[in-house]
Formats: structure tokens, C-alpha cells, sequence
């Protein structure tokens, strides 16, 4: 049982967690902050926060768990901002998709990385953004990946895993530069495709066209190019390495698919096309999809 | 109204086109064709066919109309087979993704493309294929793009629009090799996309985990990766010009994203991003998504 909790970024992520944990008993009470009193505002008379802050150092006063659920750039600051207001018991984790760059955000605020910081990263979400974009049961069956690191306090961790664990996560840990691996392939490489490819064909001279004929699966492929660019580009910064390493990798067998089709290579079309496809139907049945 | 239809290659599209047509009463008879009589007795047990044939020339024999639903790469052959054998008021279309490659096949075949033939493809389908794969009301709301040249036929084309039109296709014309520039943007890239995307990952040392941790969006963005190979290795070579283009293009973006990335040069990525958002957002309110 958390008796305060404090949201810092009351969007998809940290509403939808207030949401859940006050919906099912699990908190006495939610504060929420952010820059904007209109936004929170809005959030509190959508039943997400009990009340608000918009200075961070006063709204995790007394906090026992405090969730830093905003864009991966401003984590630093919010670091800095809450350092000396924070309550001895409290626990802060974040929810931010890369989990080095927050690692190196904490060690730059805190001057060390916090044994009470646990690093966080729910894999939910969708394309959409804003406290109106919250629901409920968000992370029931999803997968939340924590990133401790030596330094981190096993009650902490514990506090952080069963606040996700009882809204429905799969919570996991994973080393931080693994995770940010991983994701940088599964999640944020799929983005820059996304993106690139709509821009694309955005610059395409019958671009009305372009667009009215696309079919369903173009609508499915394209769906995560309307997420949120200033929350991807922080990611893309925070991760750069990471991101750069499989979109080199994706780009150079890009080019040699390029030189097949060009040539009219059928070989290594139809090698590539089943490899691709037996391993998604694979997937698609141990996901259960 | 239909007397005989031929369908050559009963799989989704050719499948679900006969179902419809049938439970609609628009059809006399129809009569399907392929290869393999076990996949065609199959189909008749469905109930998508009444009878079949796996001669083409003799499936094709009085049906005054024959649907064309095989790979690209076996148009011709089809073609050729079935010259000799079609009735006088007989009219064929096709449902290939790529149209001037099925007009070349038809010069081929027949010396010159005929009055009769209507080349065409039904924007509708999904990563799913064979007679299992069909269903009822594919088309329903769907385009189907008719790409008929100088040489076709009024009347043909009438009674192929009209096909289309009583199963809920929306139908519309264009030119074949503006047609083929369009399709290589929508669906011959983000298919080329995904295959390549999924390879990538599969050759990953951690590709378990890797796939263990990918989240809704991943799956949207590479459902179109258990596409049938061979079809779209067909598509690949038909379309192969057009293809190459978009492809070239598109990782030419990738490689100047890919360099901003590496040098941090959040201003790029944040512009790509942003004009790729909001023309995504535009084309889901403006196709009801």
C-alpha cells in the first residue's frame, strides 16, 4: 500500500498507473505534477490525481513513491529540482524507454546514483499522448522491465515491483544497457522506420493519392508515426548508441534487398521473405497474438 | 449477372471473391482452377466452388467470365494455356499487385493485349493466404483499382466493374504504371520493411529476448512479415523498377537519419518526426480510422 504517491507528468503513462492504483485501493492518495496547472487541472477533474503541484520540489513532499513518468530529456532537471525536498522513506522510479541515459541523469543530479532510484520501464503505451489518452488496465499482461543496478536498495526494488506487479505488469529486471539493446531493435528502430517511411512518402509528388490507396496493412504499419516527436526525440538522444548500432545494421541489409530487386535477384528475395516470415509466425504463436 | 465464372487460383482473394458472389446470387456457376486438385476439392467442400478443373483450358471452357488470382510470376503461363480455349463473349481480369508486369504477359501471350482483358487489383487482403484464408464481405468497402489501356474494351470493363462494384468494392481507374509507382510506396516498401526488420532481429544474438520484449506497436508494424514469400517475391521482380525507386529513396532518408542520430542532431529528428506525425493523423481522420 503506497499512502502518497506522486506523478511528475501526468500523461498516457502516469495516468493510466494513477488511474489503476487508486481505481484498486492501492494508494491513499495521488499528487500530481507537471509545468502546466491546465493540464493538471484537467487531470484532477478526470478523477486521475487528488490534487496538484506544479513545483516538483513541493509536490513530493511526503511522498513515499514518487513516478518520474516524463519525456526521457527533462529527467535530469526533475532529478535536480526534487534532490533536497524528498520524504527519507520515498522510493522514485521512472518510466523512461531508455534506462542508461537515466542511470547518467541520477549520477549527474545526485552527484551517485540513489539506492532508493529504481529504474523503470513499462512496456505499454500506444501511439496516443496526454492525460485524456489514460485508461484503465493499461499494463494488465504487459511487461515491465526494471533496471537495478549494484547500488540499488533490494526494499526499494521490492516497492517499485509490487506496485506494477499488483496492477496487472509481468515485471521483470534486465541489466540497463541490455535493455536499452533490446529496445533500441524491438521498439525504437521500428519508429525511425515508421516515421522515415511516412515522411517519405509525404514528399512524394502525388502524395493524395499515395495516401487513398493505401490498404490496411500500410494503416497498421504506419500507426506508430503519430506518436509523440518531442517524446521521441528524447529517446532517440537519450539511446543514440544503441539506435544508431541496428539502424546501421537494418540500413546495410536495406541496401543489399536494394541491389536484389534492382538485379532481380529472386534468391535472395524469397531467403529473406521466409526467413522473415517463419520467424513472425513464431512469434505470432508464442505471443499468442 | 454471371453465367460461369472461372476462377483460376482459388486462394484469399480469388476464394473470397467466388463467396461473395455466390452467397449474393450473382453467379450461375463457378467453376475453379488450379494445380492442385486437393486444394481445389477442398475448396468445393468449403462451398466457395461447384466444380473444378485442373486443366485451365478446360476450366475456362463457357465461362463468359475468368478471374486471374495467381502469383505474378505464373500470369503468363496462365495466359498462354488458356488462349485457345476461352468462349467468344468471354472476359478476363486478374488481381495482381503489380499491372504493368500482367500487361507485358499479356503482349507476350497473345501477341497484343486484348479488348477482353481487364487488368485489375482489389486493394484488400491481409498476411493470410490460401481457400482457408477466405472470407465473407472482403471487398466490402475496399478499392479496387482497374487499370485499363487504350485497347480495352467498354463493355469489358463494364462488366468487370461491375463485379467488383456488387460485392462493396469501391472501383476506380487509373493508369497501370501510375498504379504501379503508388503500390510500390503503400505496400511494396513497408512489406520490403518488415520482411527486413524481422531478419534483422532473427540474426540478433539475444533474438529470444529480443522478441520476448516486443511490445503492441512491434507487432502492428510487422504483422505484414508472415506474408506468403513466394507471392511477394513474384511482386518484387513484376514491380521491380517502381520498387527499386522508393526503396532507394526512402534509405536515403534513413542513412541522413541515421547520421543525425549519431550526432545527436535533435532539430533533424524532431522535423522528420513532426511532419510525419501530422500527416499520419491527417490520413487516420481522413480514412475514419
Amino acid at each position: 500500500m503506497i499512502q502518497t504517491l506522486c506523478i511528475i507528468g501526468v500523461g498516457l503513462i502516469g495516468g493510466s498507473l494513477a488511474r489503476d492504483l487508486r481505481r484498486l485501493g492501492l494508494v491513499g492518495e495521488v499528487v500530481g505534477a507537471s509545468r502546466s496547472a491546465e493540464h493538471l487541472a484537467r487531470a484532477q477533474e478526470l478523477g486521475v490525481i487528488d490534487r496538484f503541484e506544479t513545483d516538483v520540489a513541493k509536490a513530493v513532499r511526503g511522498a513515499d513513491m514518487v513516478v518520474v513518468a516524463v519525456p526521457l530529456g527533462v529527467m535530469g532537471s526533475v532529478f535536480s529540482a526534487i534532490r533536497h525536498a524528498l520524504a527519507s522513506e520515498a522510493v522514485v522510479t521512472d518510466v523512461g524507454s531508455a534506462k542508461c541515459s537515466v542511470l547518467e541523469a541520477a549520477r549527474q543530479a545526485f552527484g551517485t546514483v540513489p539506492p532508493w532510484l529504481v529504474p523503470g520501464h513499462p512496456i505499454a503505451g500506444n501511439e496516443r499522448s496526454g492525460v485524456e489518452a489514460a485508461v484503465d488496465d493499461l499494463f494488465a499482461g504487459r511487461r515491465v522491465i526494471l533496471t537495478p543496478i549494484d547500488e540499488t536498495d533490494e526494499e526499494a526494488l521490492g516497492r517499485v515491483h509490487s506496485m506494477w506487479h499488483r496492477v496487472g505488469a509481468d515485471v521483470l529486471t534486465m541489466d540497463p544497457q541490455h535493455h536499452d539493446e533490446v529496445l533500441a531493435a524491438t521498439s525504437h528502430l521500428p519508429h525511425m522506420l515508421a516515421y522515415t517511411l511516412v515522411d517519405v512518402l509525404g514528399r512524394m509528388q502525388d502524395r493524395v493519392e499515395i495516401f487513398r490507396y493505401a490498404a490496411g496493412g500500410f494503416r497498421d504499419f504506419t500507426r506508430i508515426a503519430s506518436s509523440d516527436p518531442q517524446m521521441w526525440h528524447d529517446i532517440c538522444v537519450a539511446n543514440r548508441d544503441a539506435l544508431a548500432e541496428v539502424l546501421e545494421s537494418f540500413g546495410k541489409d536495406l541496401n543489399t534487398l536494394l541491389a536484389a530487386v534492382r538485379r532481380g535477384d529472386g534468391e535472395h528475395m524469397k531467403n529473406v521473405f521466409t526467413r522473415a516470415k517463419n520467424l513472425r509466425d513464431q512469434y505470432s504463436v508464442e505471443s499468442g497474438e
